[in-house]
């Protein structure tokens, strides 16, 4: 189907930066065939007014766990340990197919509501995750978390697993597959050696948790000497093009490390504050040159998925946290949320700009909405002002899933209805 | 006109923390006449259903300057001094009073579209902001920004129309007023002086901005050899009820005048890191018992009014700061943006809580939002989820000024326009 933007303002790569002009943008197929002419023979079987709309690449979310949105605002207010040990980790054994599905189905509604097209997803269960991205025309790069000793069976369950995983979604040209190693402290050394071998062999890339907390850095130099990241390191992990998410704690050799193997970080902002970990150091990362992203984390340690909201803390905290108002700037914060996003994940041909001949993942959104009023200077309203209610339609993959802020291809009250019933019953399963 | 919200999910005092419990809520006149039992006589013209929605008190933003919203965007990622005298002052210099009205009517919808019903205001053209209040149907509080240096001609002149102003209000009950001293360095202590002396004998409450940034410290220290709270203290700013904004840069001494002189303490999260002056002692000041309360700050230096986004920063960052994630839970949080605020504007027997005899101050949610699914632990999702368009009805003073997200008191579009046009205008002026 041939989707016509038409005088639409829209936010264009322009050598390094972005910039923000009135332009035509045509979509046939899964792609955007030209911005700016009209290409021969093409024709529009929709026409969207671009009059007080702005077009942007869609949101790429490089950190989250989507089946956990079911545990919103269930563990919260407690450090780290005790969250994933005493609190998720019991109602993770407690989850069914089911509930996964419509966890997921949740993150996802919540995701495209607030312009985000495109997420970076470590998974307990796949085939569920799988299911609700093929639906909701959602586009999605997906690993399973591995957790592993040695050679033991769990673990090598669980790679076997993640392979007939990928397997099975083969027919989906939105999803890919990454290997995650979950964390060193839940994945010993051989076990690492062991995944790094298989990425490399199947020619995956590595999704992994670095360096997120302080007890975890105590915990790998007690047992190994070195921290997380050289540990990651040492075994293989980045051999392959890696993105680490967290690197909340970590040193100048951590940060050569992550350079010198050209490893991306997705920082999740919420997500070390609210467990009390703190601030990761982007405003070095950078300066050293790091490709950095960003990611949510899950909604059980966030509580939101929403990706405005975390750019918004990415641009805000590092101000705070060094008293320097030129930190990571609104222009900055955009490119971190959408081309570095892309490069992270591995698809920067693909997504991450509005460019002819990428994928046509595309937010838009009502420039009649206060928090974007006046329209001076767009890309610091999307990164200060913006809230994502102002999306208002959007395009993944050349589809519109998104109209009138309205999801069209999934049933959200449903969604909502059934999640709702998950936590009664897991409520009542406590009693 | 008798309003029912009929079997609905609210939150409620009890005792002295919040709980959710489903209700009936009747308002005749401007108050709420009953939670709970239908009183004797009422009859409701209008029933909201309350399946499916949560309703909270209004947010009140305790400072923020409503004219400013048109300059949103205009002066990021820069210092507070250069901010403050480089861009802002020169732009107010431009400013006429149509320019003020819209600013205020903008900032005005963006606070109703995110559930603040009351906002605390530091202004330049009272007339303005009062004419915008008054035909939204909004409640505020305002001062006329005060500056002068002794008993100059401009202080005086000032101080003068502050009292027309206030006098000129009169006609309309959700209008209050303070005085404004605006800051030690912009008014000098005999000024300071005057203006306490003032409010004393007209009983009016004082609202200044105090110990915002690091040259401010340092600038009064050099001038008077004390802190800005000291030197505030010292000119008798709190001898009557006082709020002091942002207060980031304080000493333990500080610290212990606010709570003797029982002043309510603004802190405005987003706008403290956006110019690079760092995160106030938020907790220590808790601890103290000091009653603190929440504000966004002007659109130009935030660059957002809403609350909703403003409050997920106060319980998140000093998380972050002190890596401590049980510093300022989520129901803390919510009383903060309620009653707290309420208690610092001398308003805590009218707004703040939904109670009998209270003004109808409340906002409505959507429950079927993706951002408060599962309905687990609202409160939670009030602090750490929600971005502000959840909120579907707004009622003030008893009339409903919101509904279906729609602001009905204001024309939006006729609103936003204006504000571009405005912009629009300096641009060119400039050249």
């Amino acid at each position: 189907m041939g989707i016509l933007l038409k005088n639409i303002l829209a936010v264009l790569p322009e050598k390094d930066k972005d910039v923000i002009r009135e332009t035509d943008i045509y979509i046939e197929g899964s792609r955007i065939v030209s911005v700016g002419d009209r290409p021969e023979g093409f024709f529009a079987e929709k026409v969207i007014d671009g009059k007080d709309r702005l077009a942007i690449p869609g949101l790429i979310n490089c950190h989250t766990h989507s089946y956990m949105s079911f545990m919103r605002n269930m563990a919260d207010d407690i450090s780290f340990m005790d969250w994933l040990f005493g609190t998720i980790d019991p109602i993770e054994q407690k989850m069914t197919d089911e509930d996964a599905y419509w966890g997921a189905c949740l993150a996802i509604i919540e995701m495209m509501k607030s312009g985000t097209t495109c997420f970076n997803d470590m998974q307990m269960n796949i085939h569920q995750t799988t299911r609700a991205v093929k639906e909701s025309g959602m586009r999605a790069v997906i690993s399973r978390g591995l957790v592993g000793s040695g050679n033991d069976e769990g673990g090598r369950m669980r790679l076997q697993q993640a392979f007939e995983e990928k397997e099975a979604a083969r027919d989906c040209d939105r999803l890919t597959f990454m290997l995650g190693p979950h964390a060193p402290y839940t994945c010993d050394d051989s076990y690492m050696r062991i995944v790094s071998e298989e990425a490399k062999k199947n020619h995956m890339r590595i999704h992994v948790h670095l360096s997120e907390s302080e007890s975890e850095i105590q915990q790998i130099q007690e047992k190994y000497g070195v921290s997380p990241i050289e540990m990651a390191d040492q075994n293989g992990l980045f051999d392959v093009p890696a993105i680490a998410a967290h690197c909340v704690q970590i040193t100048e050799k951590d940060m050569e490390i992550l350079k010198k193997k050209n490893v991306s970080v997705v920082t999740n902002p919420a997500s070390n504050m609210k467990l009390g970990n703190g601030f990761a150091p982007v405003p070095a990362m950078l300066k050293k040159g790091i490709n950095i992203c960003l990611g949510t984390d899950g909604a059980a340690s966030n509580n939101s998925l929403n990706m405005f909201h975390e750019l918004s803390l990415l641009t805000l905290v590092h101000k705070g946290v060094h008293k320097t108002p030129q930190c990571i700037s609104a222009e900055e914060g955009f490119r971190i949320v959408t081309i570095n996003g892309a490069r992270a994940l591995g698809l920067e041909k693909e997504i991450g700009s509005l460019e002819t001949g990428k994928k046509a993942d595309i937010a838009i959104l009502d420039l009649n909405s206060p928090s974007l009023t006046p329209r001076n200077n767009l890309l610091a309203g999307l990164s200060y002002s913006a809230n994502g209610s102002e999306v208002e339609t959007v395009i993944i993959d050349g589809k519109i899933t998104m109209e009138g802020r309205k999801v069209l291809t999934m049933d959200e009250a449903l969604v909502c209805r059934k999640v709702n019933e998950i936590i009664t019953r897991m409520s009542i399963d406590k009693k």
